[in-house]
């Protein structure tokens, strides 16, 4: 994530400007404000803007004049009950804004949630950085035999390496007949005057899904954290995971009410279907339970095992 | 809109709190922050929180590190493009919330834009207020003749006194039947112990629509222009464009760009169909055109004349 | 629900229409095509248009050409598998269309579900008809002490009396004042030329909110889903819940496969969190766990104890 | 867009299946159902299923009982007034679902669109096809000098070759090696199991953005409408432009009056700002005015003599 000199001086620029606002303001997400966290090669997440604290959640939900009458534990208590059961309203009247840089596979995934607002780096104006994401060696695993979805041991020795060198090799070449089919001026590639440039919107086809984008994304809370009950979850990729990672940290700074309801109740949380809930109660009551007597399909039996040993959320 | 003396001190204690920010601050709008702008005769819009300003529609349009690196009046000119080209996802970088108190006919009315948040004050939970809106007699006026949904002259003497007097006394007698329906200790009209009280969840259907009730509602920019563009018409009713007149103020506190481009692109301007551009041409070129050999329906061509005299714009 | 005999008719050509479709047909719901199906005294809902079945989710599932290749069992598995983990987007590939015949506070706590399209009878346009909702003697619930939202014991004896009556006059006496104020001409009332009549738009404002209206709604089933497991819930106000209860029926006949999941896996389903689940741990090892040494609130530890009763899903 | 003996007959299957329905059915539509309409080099769009017509329009605007009760010029004129006027809600009651075949650069111009739902293939579950768009020669453009967002002449001779070469070149490695990551059976290509094989997580990240990608999308006609009028647009990118017009070719079968509306008044009509109406009204009262004169800018200056000289509709 090499920031330029001139990106570097306007983010300490806009880090060290102080206007005074009578709005809710919260001095741990301030202190993040502007700053690029560091996700994947070269990506980051950072935040640009944001509204309200975990008092704006309390005050949609009284839907009353004054913010700080309550004392700290009811309102913690409260966020704790819309948490719970699922009072969404309230959360979304905060909002945040992110500026994140990614690989392209990675932004057609995080697309398809379509409740947030997005500028994306547009390729028909613009060229793209030379920058792909290639994985870290602990990240280059196997196909999952057990999982149609999923990753199973990393690779290693020669076949690694070959990997590597596929990734790398094919996105460089890529990018690099990107840059010559343009034929613009660029840095140490002057324009070639006897040819004339294909137009961008269709040079950039050229380009591999690793390639890096970037875009401004802006969600309400309630959404964020459905986002992230999906992506930073086990069972999502791990390339928006990291993503999903370092926005939680972000989470935990600017509502840390929330953020603990969210752990408890969502992200820790277990959905037991009527069938479960039933065998649950066998269990309890004392009678022996196998798969084949609690009337659930084999591949449910292996999500409740999993669930009462303390394992990772069911989900996919 | 009687504020209670404690209301009243916590939006003093409101509007007069700091906090320093690194966030893009509008001085014009933080006075405006919390007060509540009086519309009709109980209700108000107040401007709870904002994000971004004029520099965010930039900055998003921009994808770009920075703000303030360029001329104001090359800002300017984008924002305008934008507003006229219909690039719309660089204003849904901007947030605002709002609490609005508001007859529950106009509520009504006004849900129907689906894109916004809302939390509104619940009558299964609370007790709503003994306030209904009654018309100023300049408004109390009759069904319009030429048009199903408009409203035609004003009504006066003994007509006017009498629907007053039916307004006024149904909403009147309804409240204090669901008062006394819900059998609830309060100021002036303790409990009847021998009675249980109906729920509040049924009591409050024998309110009647002129009843006010109050929401929080968040928004971004670029829905909220396409709100005002339909609610500021002259062709909206008059009790919902009292809002959103009120609430245009705020905008041109708060994002003055884009509220001049909105006023010129959107509100100021008219939209000409194939038929009615192919009229003006023959026009231009010296043709006489009427009715009849213009080819327009007898309302567009209406609707093109008045257009063309300067009237406000066509829409419905 | 008083048809007219028109619309009788109407409806009866409508059912008796066949036209032939190449697009997946479902008999079951055929039958109940356009039929009014009451709910409460007064409204009803209709099925008027449908697309997708079951085997529309599977499709999308598989995002592959052909339906009808793999076996039965295989697909009510697919379904149940996509029900349990959340994936939601191959039910948004089924839509339906109802029109529906609520009261004013049912429509208003209906219309705060966003996602779906809507288009109600407009009383700026039109005269509402002169209906009105009273509750059943054994709807008539007093106000809950225990839950603020909630309904305690009926009501009965006078003070049951004493609440229909106020319930029925004060609508009825709207009703008849808002006719008056409209001064139109109707069957039995026709208009008296001294008065010239208050805009419809202004008139509907006297009326109470137990005045039915009427719209279509049209929403996808995931989303219908989402609907449903919050209104068919015993939390859910009981008038709204009618109307849940009667579309539950229309969704059983529609997709049998997506509601019987629906059944296992959300209505019947509990979501334990982090701390339940813990406490669920100890109990299965053996262990003896009450309130305090759960580490549960006391709030908690009743909806832990309940679930684990069989009781009716905690919620709100 | 070579399809498989087996696609080809389950085409077939589903374009022969006839049930009885009594949903309102459009025999225009019901012929192109299931039928890929050939779009780009592989690409395709089908109609698999719809919901409505010209009459469910007409229907949810009166919201009332009957259809065909009044004739067809009166629903005709009715339809283009609701267009015109741009009341939307009606037109949200009819709905439409695709299956496309796609490149990834088109793809991600597409799903902007957020009103619609959307199941793509995935490549996290399943492989790609070995298909990617390669530009036919009259396609082949350089970039605009004048428009940082369009294209220019057409690029020949020895330019043209190396560019195809290029694409080609690059995109058939990408895949090569992906398929070579993968290391999976296939036909032709047996899995070496000397390898474990790369996550197909992982190995899609070698592909080059013109590779082909499917999904179903669902959209409203309203929402359709709105991204036909972007995207049929001259300044659209000619790639998704394709499949635009193959769209309207199906609205068109589908309703024949929304789409004669849409021309009129949508795609045929031009929207003159506030300062562009003046100049025109100054026109019309026979005053020369000029750029300067007009106080409008160079580029709406030049917008405006466009419109008025009929050529295609402003935008961008």
């Amino acid at each position: 994530m090499p920031l330029t000199a001139e990106q570097e001086a306007e983010i300490a620029a806009a880090r060290s400007a102080r206007s005074e606002t009578a709005r809710p303001t919260v001095p741990a997400l301030e202190t993040l404000l502007f700053q690029p966290l560091p996700v994947l090669d070269h990506g980051f997440i950072r935040v640009i803007d944001y509204m309200g604290d975990d008092g704006a959640i309390v005050q949609a939900a009284r839907v009353s004049y004054g913010r700080g009458t309550r004392r700290v534990s009811e309102d913690a208590g409260l966020i704790r009950y819309l948490m719970r059961h699922r009072h969404s309203t309230p959360f979304e009247m905060c909002e945040i804004k992110y500026h994140v840089k990614l690989p392209i596979f990675v932004a057609r995934q995080w697309i398809r949630h379509r409740t947030a607002n997005v500028n994306e780096y547009s390729a028909r104006y613009s060229i793209l950085d030379r920058e792909f994401y290639l994985p870290a060696a602990e990240h280059l695993a196997a196909q999952s035999a057990a999982n149609r979805q999923g990753r199973g041991d990393v690779l290693d020795g020669t076949e690694a390496a070959r990997v590597m060198d596929l990734l790398r090799g094919d996105a460089t070449r890529s990018y690099d007949h990107y840059v010559e089919m343009l034929n613009e001026d660029a840095p140490g590639t002057p324009r070639d005057p006897g040819r004339r440039g294909l137009a961008r919107e269709l040079a950039r086809m050229n380009l591999t899904l690793n390639t890096y984008t970037q875009w401004y994304w802006k969600i309400d809370l309630h959404n964020l954290l459905h986002f992230l009950s999906l992506r930073a979850d086990p069972h999502a990729q791990y390339e928006i995971r990291a993503y999903a990672d370092a926005m939680l940290a972000t989470v935990q700074a600017w509502v840390p009410g929330a953020y603990q309801a969210f752990l408890d109740y969502r992200l820790g949380a277990v959905t037991l279907s009527a069938g479960m809930l039933a065998a649950v109660r066998r269990m309890l009551a004392g009678e022996p339970v196998d798969q084949a007597g609690s009337g659930l399909s084999k591949r449910e039996w292996t999500e409740l095992t999993a669930a009462l040993a303390g394992q990772a959320r069911q989900g996919g």
